[in-house]
């Protein structure tokens, strides 16, 4: 089995730590990532920088990490969120040959954190992927709250597989299945996998997964055993303090890999220069990482 | 299936805390565990206090809990660690009607940690059986560094099964297959519990996991699957801090029960109030409390 990790701590991570980031830190991160052997890493996010700061500077972060020399040489895909067409047109100026689109399951949640209906997303999403398409930059698409939402607590899978067809229809080439608020637990991975495979092609979906409650690694053990070979992670469990108000982190690079490798999956990317890439940028966000792999290796 | 939770907060877990617990908070916390449910667990340590400073005055506290009305109408089990004849001793003096001997696997840790090779440590559980069954006290033994030595790193499974076979044979009614450090992935798991099955009835198999690298859940996931259904557990994910040298926490319950309720497994265990008992705990110990689930049942 061929297991990818696709790395987004520079953008799902940083994008909700408290503390922004500079862009020079920034692109040491996504650097080192991409050195550390992971070879699909999301770098930004162009919606508008009053609201998300840590996402500023996004056109700069994507355009120099394409231009990377030793990136380019490793075919590392760097990828960024694009809410609409002006997010796509900034992508494809930076020099991005993939963006993501992030519809969600739950209309609650779309509403407050979209301002638009499910409805309206995906009308959005779909202008993303034409235009996106006729310009030969390849669309990854999100499915926020797939395992529950914040506001309506269970999402029906029907809610969540509207949203795969849709997606699917408008030509994305992979659905990141997700659990946005990290609720997730292996009950439910199994169930909503076995419904999704009864309707899709089990190759494009991704799971993505937050460790809010513990559950993430777990979760990826029965989605891998469902026949899911993608799987989402941010470098240090960045996106979310354990300590912090609304810790929601995201599943961690770290600990991700070492179950992996143990499982003799994925041995081609570094662990330690994952840790390595965290250990550098660790002083900037202004609390511990809360990867457990990586709390363990920093123990002398 | 029905899935046995082995509570051990009150002792594994504050024994490896830096900060020796109160006796009153010591019983206000095992109390709460038992009135949410967990019906099994271990209380105590009777080890010399100039070692284990943590587990002073586990007499007081076994003999307490044992004597505690509404728990003695729930039929909680009290446990306590027992070195040797003299542990043993005063674990019947305190009224328990169960102990656990804790061999180890590799050789080394076992002379460090015990002061004893294996086969001595074996020979001193061996008696501790003998004399504890004349009494009709149950006898729980642990397999410490079964998935991986600090001194030696892998463990040979024909080492495991050697110190199972010994247990077994002493009259153990359980053995707890211990992941001391924290190093044990699900790959593994599986290969050590298909190589345990192979020569030994699996009911009389638990599983004691440490989250240190964070893969604990997937570590119960897959012992669920290949058959096992008791689990070592500790509230709050006692016994490391996540922010110190050595961090080696427990698995904690609250992260244990949230995914095995999903799966519909140990539904009568309250994890609300599992949550309550740690939270009435997290002042004493000095430092906030490592499960996942419990942090982010602590965010308002």
């Amino acid at each position: 089995m061929n297991v990818t990790v696709v790395e987004l701590g520079p953008r799902d991570g940083l994008q909700n730590e408290p503390t922004p980031v500079s862009v020079a830190d920034r692109l040491a991160f996504a650097r080192a990532l991409g050195r550390a052997g992971l070879t699909r890493i999301e770098a930004g996010a162009f919606v508008h920088p009053s609201r998300v700061p840590q996402m500023a500077s996004s056109d700069e972060v994507c355009a120099a990490l394409v231009a990377e020399p030793d990136l380019v040489a490793r075919h590392v895909r760097f990828s960024a969120l694009v809410p609409n067409l002006r997010g796509l047109e900034r992508a494809i100026a930076a020099g991005l040959r993939e963006v993501a689109v992030f519809p969600a399951a739950s209309e609650t949640f779309s509403h407050r954190n979209l301002n638009q209906s499910v409805d309206e997303a995906l009308a959005s999403a779909r202008a993303v992927c034409v235009s996106a398409q006729g310009s030969g930059v390849r669309v990854r698409g999100y499915v926020s709250t797939a395992f529950g939402c914040p506001y309506e607590g269970q999402v029906p899978v029907t809610a969540v597989l509207r949203v795969c067809e849709a997606l699917l229809a408008m030509g994305v080439f992979e659905i990141a299945i997700s659990d946005t608020i990290g609720v997730a637990h292996p009950g439910q991975v199994r169930a909503l996998i076995r419904e999704l495979r009864a309707a899709l092609p089990v190759t494009v979906l991704a799971m993505h997964f937050h460790d809010t409650r513990g559950t993430a690694l777990a979760n990826v053990l029965a989605a891998l055993d469902a026949g899911i070979a993608t799987f989402d992670a941010c470098a240090g469990g960045l996106g979310g303090c354990p300590f912090a108000p609304g810790a929601t982190g995201n599943l961690a690079t770290e600990d991700l890999l070492y179950m992996l490798h143990g499982l003799g999956l994925a041995r081609e990317i570094d662990l330690a220069a994952v840790v390595a890439a965290s250990a550098r940028l660790e002083p900037a966000i202004g609390h511990p990482l809360p990867s457990r792999y990586y709390r363990a290796s920093q123990v002398r």
